[in-house]
């Protein structure tokens, strides 16, 4: 018989895979003597199991389920639905990576209609046990059930207008129990049957139901987002419970033992007195901080609090972030976990721990998340601008960066804003966010909410998304929100849809005005130190995709080691050029084409010194002519008109041209290395133009050691690349001998794109040709799959609904089909030319988990757009700091 | 010292790598004691390294044929430009492979203005003498100069005329000795250079041009057609001269062990009395039958002949193609090969020689080449349409087959015809054809040439394109042909351009008018005994491609397994269906879109019915919908508005939904079982169609063991195909309870094409839910090349033309790269599934190279259009005979 439940007793924190994140730190807890209710897990493959079983649990499982609650009634001497001493438990989810607000909780499972009045007796507190009993029949009927808790929650403030009062807890036990008797009424008429009164029918229907939310859509969409694979699915966490709302001796909190926004060493939470869990995580009270609220009430307990962080802190070599629960004056402890934190956090920690001697400079690079740094990377406030800004308000500091832009009240509104209309920058604000919210959320600038602390949901999302939020802005504030009429004003000040609003999520502060922002420093302070060790520790360089001097200096001001790809068309297109470009395609004779090509020679020639000149000395690989030509031909009728004046063709001719070089598939088409074998000249004039500008910038700085590395594309078979090869050095050669120079004194290297699966697959005939490989992970993603980038938005989003494919293909390299063909590629260059440079250049060098990939296969350098280099760096580190190179 | 020559007696038949297949036979017949004169062999590696070496011969290269010229003057006694005794060479190309035509000859090598003396002394010949000379002078100007040979012809006639007159030989060795003066003064006015009158530079000139040759673009579309790498290089061999137009008792001329037309047993041949060889070649006069001619002239010799062809024959094992000359009464053998001939007669031969133990049955099979049955494939006159037609005239049975179509003129209007007008059937007239025209003459029907025997040009090559051809009209009929007003009259019956003509290959026939033809019979006669060797000798099954009972029928006649791939769509696009597929791609809801295909479904299923009945329980695969959407959306107004008006949406709705199907990439888009993963309707629909077809037919046919093969098209991930596959087991077995049957009664198979890289990169994960695999081919090269197949045409050309691709990668398998895939698959898919079927599907299944290389990595079957089956069956065999499986 295979075993699906866990005792807390029987697990450890290295079980997370079977036992979920948090079963197993509940397990780790309780091994190590903390104050843990008891309970049992029931693991992930439970999940899989129910998956496979056509989403039923088997009877194997419903067994092992009922044996532990045997179990459990036995330890607590309480039974499932007694009328003295019933059971009550909370069912929570835990899957192997966490994945907060995404999941369903169900807390005082085990009530019903006898065990309430036992409950009652014992708690010596009807008032209590009638409030736990409708809030399980709410929770359970929306959660387990799915009927809405919005017809509950207006039951509520009906009964609450009819009595005249204005709070829950004005409600008397008699008000509760005809709530209660409303509630079943409410779940009959909306489901058929009455509410399930047997407590084992309660547990199956709310364990069912946290497997079922692992496929709801927000999970799906968490998942996606975060690269977690469908297949994990979760656990599901049986445990006694406890009850922070059994009065002012009761409580529950969250906390951190070090700050999640600043990584400040010391402990900072937050506290409600004589609440429930889900009061603080929903946002609906604002909560107390925990470092004067439960000190104040029960000093005893916040030491015993502290010293519990600072236990699991050194013996889980990480900042925690727990969850806790105070009953009648006693400690228990819900959940730890390593805690989510900012980017800015995450480096001080790190650095931080290191200092402190707990973790080691490797595992520091190791606890960060690279995509995280992004949010560092984005642009703070600029200083002289924030000078002359009024702020308006202040509040929860709840994920830093600056942001600017137009207020949305509605999430499905950003996505409408920033996709349709093209607007770049929106600020979300909203009275609370909920999980529905996620998708807009992405797509914000920053977000701002009226209610909700630092751990409400808008906080903890944001910080995962490294999206600037402040939160509870309510709080110490005039505000008035209408999300339907779409106005907030804050203090005094309105604003309506579109007006413009600042965020600075790192202080909390709210301006109504735009102010210019300015980017980040990679170079100096915890980021500094980060990035330093990085370099230590990585085994491959990191390069940038940079075509011009302004984004080749942002790439070495994150710290680029050279340029990985500089693709040359984007030069063609410029205003100045095109009419050049387009007369070489026009052109009837060879001599006419190579008139045409003169005249952009100096341009090209000019483009490229500039690089050469920002770049100092550092690799930079220059990608000949790419695209089809047809992209530089004009479609409107004005210009085909012009051209053919110019030209001296009628407009018939300029058409029959156009039309002559329209493609099927124009991604399989008449491009790359394919236009040098068709029309040389056009090689030729961009070899000039490369060595031409590389001996000018080196006679400028002899002490600049520059190689031309000319990189051809879309090279399929070695003789193909030969051919070009031929032509390339023929024309380089020639270069030198006009100025008087040899090899030696300018050297040059050419070398090609593996991004057609036919060069991956001859890569060792191909490598007697090239002198590094660079791979074109796009295209070969392309043809991999078989479909393009441009034309699989038809039909992708089918596919993740499906679960085919969990990730885009695009952003993170499918390492079981495309990945094989780059390491066959890297396995056969380096078997024909042992020394070969080895790169990526595709949109993919960027991605931690290609990165990693990318060391393991044995590449030299990954390279990046600008805004990924500091992520490419640590991520590099990270792979070598796992799979050291030999 | 690297050896780059042979003396022929250091030679063997097996050598042909190294000798070419002239050098390694002249070897083989000098060491059986045969008369050869002396001589030797530059070898096919001189050659390649005269390209290497820039088109230089080596110094090494030029001292080791002069050391041979020295040993060959020795061995005969003569010496290079010698004033009594000079020794005369002919100098010809031999490559690996035969090609005929196409590389250049040079006679009489040695002669100068002093050994021509020497040579008419001792000839006692000075007529002669002058003749060769200037013969010589002009063959060097034309083949090792360029000059063009009409400018001598010019001169000869312009002697003619003023010596009043009409043939060569009326002229006087005075005559001659001014021809030559003159065509010296040609030559030099030409090159600024006078002739060379050093012998070793007129042999190196001429080595050079052999070499040379190689690389004329006759020989690249020669080596194209005939799948000859490029690399191979030629050979050339130098042999000391001996004179067939030394007067009446010399002669030379071509004889056929057998006859190459039918086979028919028995030396047939061509003789030309007084004639130097490139007569009879040339097609310049039409020569006499070897068995007539020289058998009354000379009969001694005629045995001789007889005997050294009954020995060759036996030694070679095949029918042997000799060129002879014979001088002063004395025999010389210049070459023997095994004899081209046309499919009838390979099938006869290879017959007759089992029969006569000469060889086994599957050296039989192994000696035919199975592209050539393509010509007995082909219609031949329906016999009573052919009864009532009148014959106008028998020109020689050159190439078997019937004809019928429209006459042109030239060559390049063949081509204009065919590929610009869309006219099908051509038939080109020429006076003689030369190597120009064969471009032209691979896209006719047939073509008729005036002058020529069956060794000229127009014949030989007809022969190998399996064309057609009647030769030699102008012998025994009237005729005259005016080319530029392009116009013949065929014993008072005229032709012009467009006017019908039949011609019977075969007979030799010539019909003025259209004459009906049929198709031919594989089952019977020797061709029915080559087919059953090949299927008792074939480890693969042959099945084909059809998509209609017709194509089906076909295929069957000419002994297919089975249906390799039924394209589904085809069907799609009938008029009567085509409303209904865009009444369901218009469709908003799954309703809609239901009820449109439930009109497609009886259609679709009587389609299926249709194919099951004809195929009588062999195998029938089933491919599901392929191509994308958009192709059967109307692009005509008309066809819009009424689409507009049944669907009841306005025109701009319906233009919408043609727009949001428009795709960049077609090839890569929205197609295939992407379709089912976004309208699983559509696999529902057909598989209940197939479904209920298999059903229905088996219950009529309860004998028949009817598997319905579903097969899904451009699967890329497992995930995928079992996504899709669930959609199909559920409707089957749906459709199978319907009809009270169990999946044992009417059993049923899902497989999958391999057509994406990615496939084939993960086929052992694919196999695990694929029964079968069928390669597509044509998509994995599109893919695994990147490029698509309707825009390689625009660059495909310059790839030719600078050897990067030597042959087409869409006819003739890439081994190297798209093979490396399929034989990843192969393995990885028998890894999971040991007894998974494996086809090829692509039209590639029908190329000989391309089954062969499908025998070797293990296909169960390969599948081609019906016109192949005959040839993939004669194919498969062959490879088995090669390559035995374990």
């Amino acid at each position: 018989m295979h075993k699906y439940v866990y005792k807390f007793a029987e697990g450890n924190k290295d079980m997370r895979e079977i036992l979920g994140g948090k079963g197993a730190n509940l397990a780790e807890m309780a091994r190590l003597g903390f104050p843990v209710p008891q309970g049992f897990t029931i693991s992930t493959e439970a999940c899989t199991k129910y998956y496979e079983d056509g989403r039923e649990i088997s009877e194997e499982i419903q067994e092992q389920i009922n044996a532990h609650i045997a179990w459990l009634e036995q330890e607590n001497g309480k039974k499932f639905g007694d009328p003295s001493e019933p059971l009550l438990v909370s069912v929570r989810s835990g899957s192997r990576a966490s994945m907060p607000g995404m999941m369903d909780t169900i807390l005082n499972l085990g009530l019903n209609d006898i065990a309430v009045e036992g409950f009652a007796k014992k708690t010596n507190n009807p008032r209590f046990a009638y409030d736990s009993y409708r809030r399980f029949i709410q929770m359970y009927s929306d959660v387990v059930m799915e009927v809405s808790k919005k017809e509950f929650e207006a039951k509520i403030d009906a009964l609450k207008e009819k009595r005249g009062v204005s709070l829950d807890v004005d409600l008397t036990v008699e008000d509760l129990k005809e709530l209660v008797a409303d509630f079943k009424a409410t779940y009959k008429a909306a489901l058929g049957k009455e509410f399930p009164q047997d407590a084992k029918e309660q547990l199956m229907g709310a364990v069912k139901a946290v497997f079922k939310s692992w496929d709801n859509p927000r999970a799906n969409v968490y998942r996606q987002m975060n690269d977690i694979p469908y297949s994990w699915g979760t656990a599901v966490n049986v445990q006694t419970m406890v009850f922070g709302n059994m009065g002012d001796t009761s409580g529950t909190g969250v906390a951190f033992s070090r700050n999640p926004a600043t990584g400040e060493p010391g402990l900072m939470g937050e506290y409600l007195m004589n609440a429930q869990g889900e009061d603080v995580v929903a946002g609906v009270r604002t909560p107390e901080k925990v470092e004067t609220s439960l000190k104040e009430h029960n000093p005893a307990v916040y030491e015993q609090l502290l010293n519990t962080a600072t236990k699991l802190e050194n013996h889980f070599h990480d900042m925690q972030d727990m969850e806790f629960t105070v009953q009648e004056g006693k400690l228990y402890m819900l959940q730890t976990r390593n805690g989510k934190r900012t980017a800015a956090a995450a480096l001080r920690i790190a650095c931080d721990l290191v200092d402190e001697g707990l973790i080691t400079e490797q595992e520091a690079l190791s606890m960060i998340d690279p995509k995280s740094l992004d949010q560092l990377l984005h642009p703070q406030f600029d200083s002289k601008a924030l000078k002359s800004a009024k702020e308006i308000a202040v509040g929860l500091n709840a994920s830093p960066g600056a942001a600017t832009g137009k207020v949305v009240f509605e999430a499905e509104d950003v996505v409408t804003w920033v996709k349709e209309k093209g607007e770049k920058k929106v600020i979300l604000v909203r009275l609370e966010t909920s999980p529905e919210d996620i998708v807009g959320m992405q797509y914000a600038q920053g977000i701002l909410t009226v209610r909700g602390g630092m751990t409400s949901h808008a906080a903890v999302v944001a910080r995962g998304m490294g999206t600037c939020c402040v939160s509870g802005c309510g709080n110490g504030n005039e505000v008035s929100i209408d999300e339907e009429k779409k106005v907030i004003t804050i203090n005094g000040v309105t604003f309506k849809e579109g007006d413009y609003m600042s965020l600075d999520g790192s202080t909390g502060k709210i301006y109504a005005e735009e102010i210019k922002t300015v980017p980040a420093d990679v170079n100096s302070g915890y980021f500094g130190r980060i990035m330093a060790w990085s370099d230590k520790y990585t085994a491959m360089k990191v390069r940038t995709n940079a075509d011009s001097p302004k984004d080749a200096k942002q790439a070495i001001a994150f710290g680029a080691n050279g340029i990985g790809l500089c693709r040359t068309e984007h030069m063609f297109f410029a205003e100045d050029r095109i009419p050049a470009i387009r007369e070489m395609i026009c052109s009837d004779t060879i001599e006419q084409r190579k008139a045409a090509l003169a005249k952009i020679l100096p341009m090209q020639q000019s483009d490229f010194e500039g690089l050469y000149e920002v770049m100092e000395g550092r690799d930079v690989t220059i990608r000949f002519l790419d695209p089809p030509l047809h992209e530089f031909v004009p479609t409107d009728e004005k210009d085909i008109e012009l051209l053919a004046k110019t030209q001296g063709k009628t407009v018939e001719q300029v058409k029959n041209i156009i039309a002559s070089l329209e493609e099927f598939n124009p991604m399989m088409g008449h491009r790359g290395c394919r236009l040098t074998v068709t029309y040389p000249e056009i090689a030729e004039m961009q070899t000039r133009a490369v060595m031409q500008a590389a001996i000018n910038v080196g006679k400028k700085h002899p002490d600049w050691h520059i190689v031309a590395e000319i990189m051809i594309p879309l090279v399929g078979e070695v003789k193909e690349l030969k051919y070009v090869k031929n032509i390339v050095v023929a024309t380089a050669e020639a270069v030198l001998a006009e100025n008087g120079l040899t090899k030696e004194q300018a050297p040059y290297q050419v070398g090609t794109m593996i991004e057609i699966p036919r060069a991956a697959l001859t890569a060792d005939e191909i490598a007697k040709e090239a002198e590094f490989f660079s791979f074109g992970t796009n295209d070969l993603t392309q043809m991999t799959f078989g479909f393009s980038r441009d034309d699989a938005g038809k039909f992708l989003k089918s596919y993740y609904d499906t679960k085919i494919y969990e990730s885009d293909p695009f952003a993170k390299l499918d390492q079981t089909g495309v990945g094989q063909l780059v390491k066959m590629a890297c396995d056969l260059g380096k078997q024909t030319r042992p020394d070969i440079s080895l790169g990526i250049c595709g949109e993919h060098g960027g991605d931690p988990a290609t990165i990693e990939f990318c060391h393991k296969v044995g590449l030299t350098y990954v390279s990046c757009s600008p805004y990924r280099v500091p992520i490419a760096r640590l991520a590099a580190a990270q792979a070598n700091i796992k799979y050291p190179r030999g």
